[in-house]
């Protein structure tokens, strides 16, 4: 561990992740292994002024116990004062810092995939929709790990790890905060571009790879920076290298595959391999040469989860493609090329979707799961064109870079 | 770490400390570093049929950055949603279970022990109220780790730890279960013995300890065991050696001496050398060679931490005496010898006291404070003997040996 770089990482999270505000209540969710990291985070959050932080340190050998024992609607259900926490976060306009980071990715190996995804349904669509509701500031980062270093690297070389994770972080740079201010500039003047292009599809292709998605009318591409109703920036993901919006979750036609392993977010368990077929917007198949069954029990867990919630367009410009290496990790695998996600959608991306009931955003086209699954199927190779309303095809990456002009 | 050994010290928590009960809901409170009994105990609870298992992880070093920065309100409040959980837990009459053991003792030190003894009052007496109110089974009990042996051993021999512990929780016994439900046979004979005699004070005696406390008319002794409403019989601390009661607040006079050093519950600041001097019930004086201030800042806590709240009877056959070693933990160095605790007393040892609202109780003369804090006084050379209300003394423990017939 470096303190200074501790130190300059919490500082990151705090002001640029989560823009923490004088007197603001913070609450960071993480892993007893993130230990170090939170810390730093708690002392810096304090330093920007915040008026209380907790933590809710999380345990994956109590959870896997859980997993193996617990009667079936444990899994299913939240208490009602976690529902409570949330509901205070919004009411108070917290800021949420999530770690990621899995120190044990093989935990949970042997164990029924259905428990595994199990999810208190209700608890897990509130959560969306305050983090997605304008009153709360929030962020997603990772916290290296000898566990996660293991699983990147075969061995728990945590140094190792705290470099790549350095360079997907532009730790390099003179000025980490400056140069994530200007970055997310940049990622916002490409979904300005595409905002302004009026799409009603976009076409990837690569090698094993040629999915058509539909669009819908007005919808807004988002860069990785979201504001709350009070006016406070903040960055829901760091890294972040992608702009990204919901598709119209009726239509979606063709094949995916791959470029990337995937872990999957709720279960940990490691697949690859995989490739995915779909017809009118749902997934009608899949494939993959390891983790089949936990991709179709996240499939089968509820009536959204084999409709799009997400297209997304990175280029090989990446900085955590930069970083050369598969982190197992979907916070930073899903910027190393263009992704797609199956699962709930994001209300923001289409006029008034914020304040609109789920039934409506649905109706409306936007996709509503208790899941949220980021796959990679970008890289050199794969190229996106854009199907205007008007009948033009606009190129937008092309062979894994950036072609469509920004202001 | 003893795999096995974790697993019979997790039996007997759940099984007679906290007594466990088909479908239960769990919460067990505990510092990150005690991850390894945690987890044990987890799994135990779960196959004692619990319906759900939530475990509260502290980090004392987030606590720190809270002490050293946040505003001083944060440190007098609790967020609503952890009343909510309190209240949830008695609604649902859940099993607490309570995890001691601190891994950094010093980490405190140099920090204003006005803040390190600031508390959520609110929420410290509801909690109070709720374990004593008979809905919830509830036990403390503590988790070896390597800085708390460092402060037992001067190095961070865990497994020395272990086996001190392990002569204090009665490990030696072939079935470790049935010899604590003998040792709670015995030390509830104790207490019938006492409350025959209908005491109408306690008289300890010994180097620089010379203390008279009133005891209230038709007062009970406890012993190391309570029951819920629903007739589930728990024990509320691991290990115990004690028969105890609450004396009326208002008759305390003279002197007692410290025969072990103290470590502050709340701060974890180390006291030494301590003399205590009461006057008419209240502490007037107090003297330490070390961790004088800590202990006087708690004094001014509020109005009842100057007043006594417990008197308790331990012998030289203790078991924890038997470890040989100085714990720095109250959990364990109380039930080294007679005590006496300051703060807050026990509604359950007068007649209907836990169904008696706070001014009720402190008008009858049960002590109430945010605070309670156990200091030993008993050892080699020290005796107690009872006054009767009809004015007859009766030894009860003679130079350190149990005199007082049980049945």
């Amino acid at each position: 561990m470096n303190d200074d770089r501790l130190a300059r990482y919490a500082k990151l999270i705090v002001e640029v992740g989560a823009n923490v505000q004088p007197g603001q209540y913070v609450l960071v969710t993480a892993d007893i292994a993130h230990a170090p990291v939170v810390r730093a985070i708690a002392e810096r959050a304090y330093l920007a002024g915040a008026g209380r932080v907790d933590v809710d340190y999380a345990d994956r050998h109590v959870r896997r116990s859980a997993l193996l024992h617990a009667p079936a609607e444990s899994l299913t259900t939240a208490p009602a004062w976690e529902l409570a926490r949330l509901h205070e976060c919004e009411d108070v306009g917290a800021a949420l810092i999530r770690l990621t980071g899995n120190p044990d990715p093989h935990l949970f190996d042997g164990i029924d995939p259905a428990r595994i995804a199990a999810a208190p349904l209700e608890f897990v669509s509130e959560s969306r929709r305050i983090v997605l509701g304008g009153k709360v500031s929030w962020t997603i980062c990772a916290a290296p790990n000898a566990g996660w270093a293991e699983q990147v690297f075969g061995e728990p070389d945590e140094e190792r790890l705290w470099e790549a994770v350095g360079v997907a972080m532009r730790f390099d740079s003179p000025d980490v905060v400056a140069a994530w201010r200007a970055h997310r500039l940049e990622l916002k003047a490409r979904a300005e571009a595409l905002d302004a292009l009026d799409l009603d599809a976009v076409h990837y292709v690569g090698e094993g790879t040629d999915l058509t998605v539909g669009l819908l009318a007005g919808c807004r591409w988002s860069s990785g920076s979201m504001t709350t109703e009070a006016g406070v920036e903040f960055m829901p993901n760091l890294p972040t290298e992608e702009v990204f919006t919901s598709p119209d979750r009726r239509r979606a036609d063709g094949t995916m595959t791959l470029t990337r392993p995937l872990v999957m977010p709720r279960a940990g368990v490691l697949v690859e391999g995989l490739r995915v077929e779909f017809a009118g917007g749902r997934i009608v198949d899949v494939h993959a040469s390891r983790g089949e069954d936990a991709v179709k029990a996240e499939l089968g867990s509820d009536e959204g989860a084999r409709s799009l919630g997400e297209v997304s367009l990175v280029d090989g410009a990446s900085k955590v493609r930069a970083a050369g290496v598969i982190f197992h990790d979907t916070l930073y695998d899903e910027n190393a090329g263009c992704h797609v996600a199956w699962g709930q959608g994001f209300p923001m991306t289409i006029e008034g979707g914020t304040g609109m009931a789920a039934d409506e955003l649905f109706e409306r086209g936007i996709n509503r799961s208790s899941v949220h699954t980021d796959v990679v199927i970008g890289g050199p190779g794969v190229s996106v064109e854009g199907q205007t309303r008007d009948g033009r095809t606009v190129p937008i990456i092309k062979d894994d870079t950036w072609v469509l002009a920004t202001a």
